[in-house]
């Protein structure tokens, strides 16, 4: 089994999803997908820092009413984002009684934490498990670069950060027919990107590795899938991957596609080179993604989320960005 | 299954531990049994970041080392750290070409590491893990509080940030006859203490919860363990511990202890209530607590690694600082 994607054994529904956004998300294409669009990016707090854990506390009260469960019928829970130390995660779910573990992927933390869910059912330790992800623009600005009011420039490679928060519920019971298939965790690459406004090309390199990995380790070839969905390189970072895997041989230029591409209106709406943060993915594949396998036009898909491990004191440091990408394969029953 | 320990049906072995520590470290009671003592705290490097990131680069290398192993031969890791962004742990193991795997549960971070991996040879994903968790006290410090520059005086109830790495192998194959039994994640609980310098207290009542909510979900009692040993709740926070228990009914005062009460000399070290950190657990179980169970002192214990989410913007923004309490058994063969 060493290195090769864990393939479940039990049937890992996908059996509630819940997308809560700020208003620039409700202003873009998937606007009509989302569970809620709040027209305040404070969502009601004082700061932005506590409106992100309101926006975790609020997909996840989203997620339990959609699935008709309470807190108490949850097991585990999985969550992570991008505030120092994971403290959104933590505070929007503290007072809820769930077990709780916390996660570190960057914007890989989404299909990272579908994947520990499903591991944590398949092992026995739970049966019905809560898997999140969340960001918010104006949190990670201030934190990563610079005070909202100074009104930086961005180059054309940067992305946006989504103000976001995907929740997922896990289960061998239910009626879904939408399944966790495989996991396959992804190894830490460094190609040597410096500059924190171009994430796209740090974590194309590790994108490629774990698609390469992959179909290496495995009999799929990119073809049988209906989607090869990344998140969330942008446009820059996505149209490196397409490069680094065409170089090795893999051709998934046909059905491939990013979150952090969709989920703006890239025309009308000032966001570089697209989405990003660990929202984007879990927004996208929480809303317009699931609709899309509810109404059977995705049927079986590879989601790889994709991360880039920086903090802002690693940046001053001149350290290079190294990035890590996770799949998870999701796959509805014939 | 739900919400009790995993009881783990594979035999899983704790192979090999390491233990890196820095200089204070390496002075106080348990300074024989830690694998490197590093006399530069800054261990080679220009930045007290780039420092712990080389300590468990380092604490990586000698694991392997004592256990005849490569990272080739290791299907994959858990860990984390107190820096934003757990770059402390990616950083120390980029260019290794292991998957990988973030957590984050501050202090409770080594336990969860050793929980994580054991679900991950459980559930079928990995045969070989590595379980890492770090902590630096100089870029602690300047990350969560003031310049060390500055000289800032502490009160008798904080702690001291241990500068350590441990790293754990786990495995089905080997020779160890010391097992990782049973992980049962904890529930984020908030006592509603705002004070940092008191994590202790902070941590004190997720980990009463998670002792009490382990006993009652179990047929066993507190007293057929050799030791009920919590990481690192200190002076403080052990005695509040003691108390809680106390009021539950639950007799744990005879065979408890806390990390981070045994790895300083208190007469002698100015360390206030003790250590912290996710090194602190970390280093004093990989070498002290694993010395122990080779020489036949120990044989049944429960970790229970507790952690302080936080972080200086929820401090800054009056938040209280809620705690969480990850709790696995180590248990030698009869």
């Amino acid at each position: 089994m060493a290195r090769k994607p864990i393939i479940f054994q039990k049937n890992i529904k996908i059996c509630a999803t819940a997308a809560v956004v700020g208003k620039m998300e409700g202003e873009g294409p998937l606007k009509e997908y989302f569970d809620v669009t709040s027209q305040d990016s404070k969502f009601g707090m004082e700061t932005w820092e506590k409106a992100e854990a309101e926006m975790v506390r609020e997909s996840s009260e989203t997620v339990l009413k959609k699935s008709s469960l309470g807190y108490d019928d949850i097991d585990l829970t999985f969550s992570g984002d991008l505030t120092n130390q994971c403290a959104a995660s933590a505070f929007g779910l503290k007072g809820k009684r769930i077990p709780h573990i916390g996660l570190y992927g960057a914007c890989s933390t989404f299909a990272l934490s579908l994947g520990m869910g499903a591991l944590a059912i398949e092992s026995g330790l739970a049966d019905c498990v809560l898997c999140e992800a969340s960001s918010h623009f104006c949190s990670a600005e201030r934190q990563y670069r610079f005070p909202l009011e100074y009104g930086c420039q961005r180059p054309p490679s940067a992305q946006n950060t989504v103000t976001g928060s995907g929740s997922v519920i896990l289960s061998e019971i239910g009626k879904s027919e939408i399944g966790l298939k495989e996991f396959f965790p992804g190894i830490i690459r460094d190609p040597g990107i410096c500059d924190a406004n171009n994430m796209g090309a740090a974590m194309a390199a590790s994108c490629a590795d774990t698609l390469i990995r992959y179909f290496d380790s495995t009999s799929q070839s990119p073809s049988q899938f209906d989607l090869i969905l990344t998140g969330d390189l942008g446009f820059e970072g996505h149209s490196i991957l397409l490069e680094l895997c065409e170089q090795q041989g893999l051709k998934i230029e046909k059905n491939s596609d990013d979150c952090g591409k969709m989920i703006y209106d890239t025309e009308k709406q000032d966001v570089n080179s697209g989405g990003s943060g660990c929202g984007c993915s879990a927004v996208v594949v929480c809303s317009y993604i699931m609709d899309k396998f509810r109404k059977g036009q995705l049927s079986d898909i590879l989601l790889v989320g994709t991360g880039a491990l920086l903090n802002s004191t690693t940046v001053l440091q001149k350290e290079s960005i190294p990035g890590v990408s996770h799949l998870v394969r999701i796959k509805r029953e014939a």
